[in-house]
Order: structure tokens, then sequence, then C-alpha cells
């Protein structure tokens, strides 16, 4: 497989829009469209928190209950949680309202949101936004981008990804955009992310190819261990590669596996790295773990902690807080088997030796540790196991932007 | 009971004292010693860490094995943690010297440390401040308090309760002292307490006492999430009270349960409202909740959560970011039975009803918010379960005391 420009318009018969429809910015493009020019099969997978967005209820419906989707309405501003029966409502007339103007069934229409929560969706200004979006759409890369940008809300930089790979003989593509990790006037730190494909496969493996890559993609990710009340990725297929359709496991599968892996994993890494205030690029990989599990478990603990995301803000090497985050994660190891090294552009550094401090210069380890990419590498030397965790340091700017007020 | 001046030595038969040991600290206390004029029964809990410093382990085969204990030395400075067998042989090298000094069992000895990881103990200082300790302690008030400020580390005051309470006729006083939320040269966050009693108490009733205590009081605490490798809780009972023995479930040890819980709870806020960098205690309260352990989990989730702490720090009514803090807690409820509230000596206010944003005053509920001491109640209208969790606010200090470099 072979990565190329673009984001949800990569992959063929894909369209996409932005445009500015008031939904609470000023001066700003904040709603989006993606849009198939034939159905799709479609999976996706939705936040675990118990309190859910009106938006995810609706998409989780659709996903589950119609063969085919073929149009998602995105909106920044608002994030439609916390409004109970009148916020579902307004899911429907937004489906409704794209239905009408695309000729297209009300429920092949996904809605995602991400904002302030407890307020209201303008649905005026969402219903006027679906004409515009309908008028301004495009199918190039151009148009991706611009959708890409306008679901943003305190995201630095709009988050595309694409790849182009061979299955059955045919040229497919894949591509996805996402926003996260950012904030609208500091409400909620929400995950959306699209991924749009031309291949032709059926909606189970879809499903399943999607279930298993999330948990070693976004599943490893953490800014600030909130998890929204939005989180949502949503993954189209509408066949127009002209592959035999993939039914069943095999290399044609294995094939699309990997390609999504690419965008999932690229994607991750994006929204990682552009955490609310970072400045770096926080990698963790737990190797030789008893089981996959356990490396999984301990590197997201490591990336969650505040201690070790201050660590890295302050390029100081100190390494006993990795063992402290691994040490409360749950897991039972022994501590006296740990090395850790840290890794960057600059080199590599052993800073802990059988669970003890290696002996290392500490210049070193700060210049190594002062890059925009850093990774820890936590060896348990008790199996053959392997998980990679993504996070970002924890800085004043974090603070600033969670602590200020509202409006 | 009523509440009393002191701390450690408040109880009858209780010394301590503070010196400067110069074992990192320039210029300030850095050992303390806590000490009974006669054996004390002992019970104590421990980090769950999977990565335990040198002290817990030499502490839980003392507290386990020997009948009695009647020293505890405390060193600020460093957290003798991933310090291997070196680390172990300097607690026992402790226990022996403070044992020489003080014609006691070594195996009658506590250590506690703490400060930076991987470091070792300078333990011909830590031998030497053992013969200052003894010549410096004293069983007053003053004495307790000396001992209170020398285990600080980036604490901003020391930490000190104590209650009188009667039992089997008799006058009975607990007293205790503690540090938390601090560091030293950012490194680890460890919570230290010591809680003495003059109480006649047997060892299996001291130890249900303070095991069932401490799961509503230190805890239900948390500043940033991160459980040390040092937290340590001992409770010393030398039987001078002079009481008939509490060996049974019965008023006595009702009356002392109430009394203890009064020290921990007390002990327990202070650290909360000490964390590192921050303004403010901030109190979560869950009411109704279907089950205790349900409650507990909630609230704790709560004021975990960086969101709902940067909230605090800035005044911001931002009660969404609670609904989604409890709503990825793991425990299941209905989003749209809650009712939220704000409450501090500046008023109250509901900013949720039904799940859903409620009306209110923003400058109202920014007055409430402002306080040094906030609640957030939460009820979840399913049941008659309550618990409290206590917590901070997130700050650029708290960034900057854990982003700065170690030296």
């Amino acid at each position: 497989m072979k990565k190329i420009e673009g984001g949800v318009t990569a992959a063929q018969g894909f369209e996409a829009a932005g445009v500015a429809a008031g939904i609470k910015y000023k001066d700003r493009n904040d709603m989006a469209l993606v849009y198939s020019t034939s159905p799709c099969k479609a999976a996706a997978t939705f936040t675990t928190n118990v309190v859910k967005a009106a938006p995810v209820l609706w998409d989780k419906a659709v996903v589950d209950n119609s063969d085919y989707l073929q149009a998602v309405i995105i909106n920044a501003g608002i994030a439609n949680a916390c409004t109970g029966k009148e916020g579902y409502d307004y899911c429907k007339q937004t489906a409704d309202a794209t239905a009408a103007a695309f000729g297209i069934p009300a429920d092949s229409v996904a809605v995602a949101s991400t904002g302030v929560i407890g307020m209201q969706l303008p649905i005026d200004r969402i219903v006027n936004g679906i004409g515009l979006l309908k008028d301004a759409k495009g199918d190039d890369l151009e148009h991706g981008h611009i959708a890409a940008r306008s679901i943003m809300t305190t995201d630095t930089k709009p988050k595309e990804i694409a790849y182009e790979f061979t299955v059955g003989g045919k040229k497919a593509v894949i591509g996805g955009m996402c926003k996260g990790s950012g904030m609208i006037h500091p409400n909620m730190c929400t995950m959306l992310c699209f991924i749009t494909t031309d291949v032709s496969i059926s909606k189970e493996l879809l499903t399943l190819a999607l279930k298993e890559d999330v948990v070693d993609t976004f599943n490893m990710i953490s800014v600030d261990g909130d998890t929204s009340t939005n989180d949502t990725v949503l993954l189209l297929a509408n066949g127009q590669a002209g592959n035999a359709k993939i039914d069943a496991p095999g290399a044609d599968y294995d094939a699309f596996c990997e390609a999504l892996h690419g965008v999932m994993v690229g994607l991750s890494k994006m929204i990682a790295g552009d955490g609310e205030g970072c400045t770096c690029l926080f990698e963790v990989t737990v190797k030789n773990a008893d089981t996959k599990e356990h490396a999984r478990t301990l590197a997201k603990s490591v990336i969650t902690s505040s201690l070790t995301k201050a660590m890295i803000f302050g390029h100081d090497a100190n390494s006993g807080r990795i063992m402290c985050a691994m040490g409360y994660s749950g897991v039972n190891f022994d501590p006296e088997r740990v090395d850790i090294y840290f890794e960057s552009s600059a080199g590599r550094v052993q800073v802990i030796k059988d669970g003890m401090y290696a002996v290392y210069s500490e210049e070193e380890a700060t210049k190594i540790l002062s890059q925009e990419y850093v990774t820890a590498v936590c060896d348990m030397k008790n199996g053959s196991e392997t998980a990679t965790a993504w996070g970002c340091d924890l800085t004043y700017d974090y603070v600033k932007i969670n602590g200020d007020y509202r409006s």
C-alpha cells in the first residue's frame, strides 16, 4: 500500500463540503458534509460513556438498522449532549432535511456534533446549512480539506490521511479525517473520525475490521483521560473500486485491514500530537509483556498519568514516574525486571535497568526528551506481547484552554 | 468527642521530634521521629502500587509480624523507591540504629520515606539523624508540630489534627499528622500519615477500624490520580488511657471508630486542600446511588477528571463535565435522572436537572465556585447510598511544580 494525498474525498465516489452556517462561531466554517454518490456499507464505534450525546444515539440506530448510509452531516460549536428528547428530535430533523435535499432515505443519514454541551442546536441554521452544503460539495481533494477544517474546534491543524492499496487486482483507496482533543469554549474533549473507502466489502467484515483495529489505535490514545459523550468513528465503503466483494477472511480482507490500520493509526497519532496545549507527541511502547491486554493497560496507564505528562513537558528523565504509573495500572509484574529507554530523533538512552535507575547522562536524556516526538520503551522481560499508546505532554496551555471561562 | 489542639503528641505517652539531618534539603528539618514510651499495637495500610518503596516492604513485615511497634523514623527528600536490595538494607540499618539508640527491638521500628525516587539514602546521615532525634524529642504539642513540619515536601502547610473522646469511662485521645500531595523536586506524590492514640485495643480491632475507615477517607482523595509507591497510613495505640481493653465490637469500639474517622477525614481534607498548586478544596458528594460502591466510584471519577478540575480553577459552572466524568466511571446509571448542585459559603445553585442544564444565574454560579471550598452534590435519584470524595483544582502551578526540572 502507498500513502497518498487527501482525506475523505480520496476514494472514488465520495464528495465533501464545508460551510459557515453560523451555528456558534463567527467568520469560519462550522458545518461539514461527507457524501457518497452511491449507497455505502457502514460500520461505527462510539463512546462507551453512559452519558451519550443525541447524535451518538441516532448514529447507532442507523448503523445497526439501515442497510446503507450515504451522507454524514457534522457541526462544530454545539455538542448536542445533555439535551434530552429535544436534542434527539433535532437529529431526526437534520436527517429528514438531508434526505429531502439529496433525494436519499432519512435512515441513510448519519449526524455528528462537537462543542459545548447542554446547549440546544439552532435547528433552522442547521437546515439552512444543509442546503449550502449541497451547493458547495465537490469530489476533489480540496473539498475534503475544507471539510476537515470545518469540523475543527480547538484543533490547531486539520487531520487527514489516505492510502492506496490493491485488492483483488483492483486499485482501491481509503482515506479519512478527524478532529480531536479540542474544545469549543472549553467544554468537552471530543474525537470525531470519518473514514471513506471505495472497497466492496460486506457489512459484517467492515464492522469486524473496524472493531479489531480500534483497540490498538483510537482506544490507545489519551489527551486528558476524559472520555467524551460524543466520540464517534464512522467508516463508509461504497464499493466503487470494483473489486470482487470481500465477504470472507483472506488476502483481500487482510489488504483492506492493513490499509484501514494505516489510516486509523495515522489519525490517532495526529490527535495525540495535537492534544490541547501540547508541545510533544508522547509514545509509549510496552514490550515483552505476558499478555497483549496487559501490554495495552500498562502503556495506557503511562500515557494517562499527569505526572509522566508533566515530566515530558519539563524534558526531565524522571523515569520513576513511569515505573509508578505502570505499578498502579492494575497489572501485576515484577518491577525488578523492568528496563526503560527514551528514544527520539536525538538518540536513545536507557534510564531504568532491572527496576533501578541506570547510569546515563542527564544532559543527553534532556536532549532526547526535548524533541517533538518522544518514545518511552518499557521492556517487561516477562513474555512476548507488545502494545503502543500515544499521548502528549501536560502544559500551562492545557490548563489555560480548559480553565478559561466558556464565554 | 471534642476536637483539641495537637497532632501525634496529643495522646498520652507519645513523643516526637524533627531535626535537620542533611538528607537532601539545606536549612530545614528533614527527619522526624514518632516514639511511644510504651509498646504499641499497630495497624497500617499501604499503597496498592505494584512498585513498592523499600520502607513499605519493611513496614508491612513489622506490622504483620511484630506484636508491638514503638518508634517510627521518617525522612523527607529521598523516597527510597526503585532502590533494590540496597534500599531495603538501609531500612534494616535504620531500624537497627534506632533499636540501639532507644533500647527497643529492631522489629518494633517502622520507617517511612518521601521524596525523589531512584536515589539511595545517605545512610550515615540517617544514622546520625537518629541520635539527633533522640536528643531532641519531647511530648508536648510543639514537638508534634515540629515533626509535622519536618515531613513536609511541597506541602504549603503542616497537617495535624486531634480529638478527645470517652471510652469505657476513661478520657482518651487520638491525634495524627500527615504530609501529602507534595513532591520533592518533582518526583512522586506521596501520602504519609501517622496516627497515635492512647486507647487500649486489640490488634485485630485496631486493624479492622483502620481498614474500614480508609475506604471512605484516604481512598477518597485524589490530587492527580497518581498512586505513589510510598503511600502509608500507620496507626499506633499504646493503651495508656487506661480503659478496659477493647477486644470486641460494642459501644467502646464505636466510640474509637468515630474518633478515628474524625482524624482520618480531617487529614484527608487537609491533603486534598493542599494539593500541588491548588487554590480550592473540591468536594463531590454523590447521593441516592444504588450501591455504596457505585457512589464511591462516581464521586472519585468526578474528583479525578482533569476537565472538572480545570473547571473549578476557572470558576466555571461547566457541569456537563461532571455528567461526562460520571458517565465514563464504569458505573451504569440513567443520565436523565441526575440532578447536580454547586454549594459553597456563597450559596447553592442547581445546575443540572434531570440530566439537562437547569435555568440558573451564571453570575451566581461563578460566585459560588470562586470560594476556597466548593462542593458538587450529584443526586442520582436511584437509591439511598451516599459517598464523598475530595480533590482540588488543576492549575498552572500544578504544571509548573511537576514540569520543572528536578534539580
